[in-house]
């Protein structure tokens, strides 16, 4: 057995013993931190703690006599790979779900199953609550995690790193966006709001952080009481200097204090995000609730004139590093593609993004798919496991970063040597798709589930598709993924002036290579009447050298020619002279 | 006051007299027949028999003390204009619901409001009688109809035109059906089933008939118990003579003794078609229910390959109906457009259409609008009310017929003179609109909202849109409206093979012209893969003299070329020599 099989063995051991102790007969185990992000601070890896799958998604139970661990397709040969199979049990989700298995276990009577109340939204436990109802046991919430204990030397916050936002940039004070807040209270009868979408509260209070390495926010909950202001549960010593003197911070343990001032009146809560653990405070409290979405989530996801103008600004320097980059790429490939692998490129491509004014973080942890590793839609290269550039070669390219100004989320396709056979066509689809979405007109109130048709349209006609959504909204210098509307199957909120929405259709040839294109774009009226369309914020040229004309109309040749021009145009003043000329022949016209 | 309008008060007047005797506060009277069909027997007229408005649509509420009127937006006008204001108060949908005007009343404590069982579903009882109960009040089903007696001279059904619907045109014989429904009862553990959809009876059993004018049909329930087989609730008279012996015929009053021999075993139930008072009649049996949709409506909805056939003769033979009457059109108005109004326009084209082998009956009412018109999108010609062709009309022209072995539903709109400014370039828009739905392929599990959206992005780019939905399902020789599929902003039914949709997208100048171009289409199978793609149906050229060809692509262009020589190829051979000359400029090359 493997030494770190042994160690993961011995801290389920471990767990099993505690367990016991806290009278449980099962216990779960997720990826989730309190503030149920995309990204989770190191301290809060408990599943590859305990299991040894680093996968970003998953969850695993541990019974008496067995323990399971879940996640979804793409994730499958990663937790077979990853955990000991003497010890778990991997399933993979739909095909098997977490009550299908808990059925096939015969539970005492009486069995209790807990969980970590702090790491468990209301919502989700509400589901968990039912499958295991379903199977004869009882899901109870526990005020600490039994995990911690065997994990003394667990991995710190990093040190706190906050900034303001200046108003400037955010386009609205703070004091306005808390009177929109408390508005919205009244319409809903509601005397105080618990805000736990992490974003919001940082988007609040026109503040920034570094708790996280792609999301430069502060982990902190707010609460706010008409009468009493805004209060930021977190740590003071991080807080204090980033907010106005009018707003408090308290650690969250003084919540049940504030309820009790509540009286009679309503608390507007979401259990979409809300920690189980506090919902059941709450409910101690005999505090009324309204259960209800974010209020502030649509408001934000609107970006004000001057975050456009910081979107603005920082593509117009994220698109000098991409093509910088590309630049760079043609020059260093050509003579020998196999010179680097795809985490060197990660790399390099960093590099160009860091010399630019305002850089703060990635966005989110780069895409670098060469060949066949492009099809693998999640795949990310693994220093040590991934693959070196070889000559025919696709590369996808997927990046982004956080400015001081905006947020950025672009995909290249890249031809390395002469493009595979098939893929010049697919290209040529993917990017009409593109197109039809980025060129579109359509009336307020329009969602995202019918944009994304029309995006599909085209690829369709070919016999095409791609098997993730059109486009996610982009936070400003908070989460890249953003609600609450969408460009998917599932998109059912209606795209409203000034969100910024991903544009990202794809196709994928298994085995062989993968092609996506992704600009960032900006809902606008339109000139006339009551008509919206998308402003594309990306800067970069498009790989002509995977464009077959034949394929495209003279509108679509006309429109990728008009955006060349623009790329050319808002780029070329700052860049190196040999970038120039690069960007020069990459946007003449096709 | 008219003699029209004393008749009305005076039968309200009677109306209440039988309230009070019946121990009911409130009547509500809809426009329904215990069918819940879009069309209704002469003799359950009973809103026009109240209150003098003759709307396709609405229902009446009488109180002790006031009288109310509702409708939708297409008959705000109507309503007023027909009814006695001394006494109907007219309301639209959704500016002022019934909840809204009923809580306006003054109730007296536990006020009953009654309503015919026969003729409200159990659906809409359960939505009325929430707004009755917020009200204050009570809801009641009850046995009869107080206005009946009122009406002693009521319009009796017309005389049985009952026929078999041949096998090879029904593609599947009546056992195989009865089969299939079998199965999907025991997959959902139902020993029974009350089948009260009128379309899904006569296709399950392969009978036809012309109980109503516009649909060809027998109206009748159905009662299928897997043990004792299909019984059809309607007169025997009538149905004998065109069902296997096997099924047997019985008065809707014996379905309590059905429901007896039931036991423990599960009935299923239609809630959105099921008269109340059967419900209750069930409920009190102690019989066990299992509230579904229709079973059979998605199986009916995907035709057979031999009623697929059926439909695309009807459609050879329509589209010569077709192009005989558009041949005549343009001689008719070319010299003198006024010398025909709306009403003899749609006799001419009734007259060609009978001339076709196999014709039965209009699909629906011809609508018919010209100038003006055309942009009321409900409009019917009313004889002595409607209008005379004019110079530089456009003429909107929607019709259809069953035939014995298809239906049809087309509109075309056509040039009377020189086109009115705008109406080139608006038709040439809804025409890419209509082409991109036509054209498109999609991959199986596409909806209907889906396919909207693809149909409408031509016309929003030219930021036009209309305000209905671009495609129904369509019966074969059953209901020219069919679901459970549809393309619009609700539909949420995936399109399968053999389902027959119309195209039918438009642009409407209020106060100037209308324009819609609709075809039917099948959904077929793309010749590759897990794609599907629509083959079109209707036969008829397009009016080129309102295509500008400046606004389409090449292949826009190409694909009306294409259509308009498989028109000239499939009708020529049965047309006069006149209306040959005339196909044949109509089809040439754009």
């Amino acid at each position: 057995m493997s030494q770190q099989h042994e160690t993961h063995n011995r801290r389920l051991k471990l767990l099993r013993a505690a367990m016991v102790d806290a009278g449980f007969y099962g216990w779960i185990i997720g990826r989730e931190d309190m503030y149920q992000g995309e990204e989770v601070p190191a301290g809060d890896e408990r599943l590859a703690f305990l299991s040894g799958f680093t996968g970003s998604a998953g969850f695993a139970v541990v019974l008496a006599d067995r323990a399971a661990l879940f996640s979804d397709g793409r994730y499958s040969l990663q937790m077979a790979a990853q955990t000991d199979s003497a010890i778990w049990q991997c399933f993979t989700i739909p095909d098997t779900t977490f009550e299908d298995w808990l059925k096939t276990a015969t539970l005492p009577e009486g069995a209790v199953i807990g969980v970590d109340g702090r790491l468990i939204t209301v919502s989700l436990f509400r589901r968990v609550e039912r499958s295991v109802l379903a199977a004869g046991a009882n899901l109870v919430c526990h005020g600490e995690n039994l995990l911690d204990p065997l994990w003394p030397d667990k991995p710190a916050m990093p040190p706190a790193a906050t900034w303001q936002m200046p108003v400037e940039l955010a386009g609205k004070a703070v004091a306005d966006k808390i009177d929109d807040l408390a508005a919205q209270m009244s319409a809903k009868d509601c005397a105080a709001v618990l805000l736990t979408r992490v974003d919001v509260v940082n988007w609040l209070v026109n503040m920034r952080g570094a708790d996280l390495p792609c999301t430069p926010v502060n982990l902190c909950f707010a609460f706010y009481h008409k009468d009493e202001g805004l209060c930021l549960f977190g740590e003071r010593a991080r807080l204090a200097p980033v907010i106005g003197a009018d707003i408090s911070v308290a650690p969250l343990s003084e919540l049940p204090e504030r309820l009790c001032r509540l009286g009679e009146r309503r608390l507007m809560i979401e259990p979409d995000s809300l920690p189980r653990i506090l919902f059941d405070q709450i409910a101690a409290s005999g505090v009324k609730t309204l259960e209800t979405d974010c209020p502030l989530a649509p408001t934000k996801a609107c970006k004000t004139p001057a975050e456009l103008d910081g979107f603005r600004a920082a593509h117009r320097r994220d698109g000098a590093a991409m093509v910088e980059f590309l630049c760079w790429l043609d020059k260093a490939v050509a003579a020998s593609p196999a010179t680097y692998n795809e985490t060197e490129i990660v790399d390099r491509l960093l590099v160009f993004r860091q010399q630019q004014d305002g850089f703060l973080a990635p966005s989110f942890e780069t895409i670098a798919g060469s060949g066949p590793n492009g099809a693998i839609v999640h795949y990310r290269a693994v220093a040590g496991a991934d693959r070196r550039l070889a000559a025919d070669d696709l590369l996808l390219l997927d990046s982004g970063a956080h400015y001081r100004d905006g947020t950025t989320d672009i995909t290249r396709t890249i031809a390395i040597g002469n493009p595979p056979v098939g893929a010049v066509a697919a290209y040529s689809h993917v990017l009409r798709s593109h197109i039809h979405l980025a060129a579109a007109k359509f009336p307020v109130g329009t969602n995202g589930q019918q944009l994304d048709a029309i995006a599909r349209a085209p690829l369709w006609s070919a016999q095409l598709d791609f098997a993730h959504g059109t486009g996610h909204g982009v936070g400003h210098v908070l989460s890249v993924h953003e609600g609450p509307a969408s460009i998917s199957k599932r998109g059912k909120v209606a795209l409203e002036v000034g969100m910024v929405m991903s544009n990202e259709p794809g196709y994928y040839q298994t085995g062989d290579w993968g092609i996506r294109t992704e600009n960032l774009l900006v809902v606008a009226a339109s000139p006339a009447g009551q008509f919206l369309q998308f402003e594309t914020l990306t800067l970069c040229p498009f790989d002509r050298r995977l464009i077959d004309k034949s394929l495209l109309s003279s509108t679509e040749i006309d429109w990728i020619d008009a955006y060349h021009r623009t790329v050319y145009t808002q780029l070329h003043p700052a860049l190196s002279s040999a970038a120039k000329a690069w960007l020069a022949s990459a946007c003449r016209p096709l």
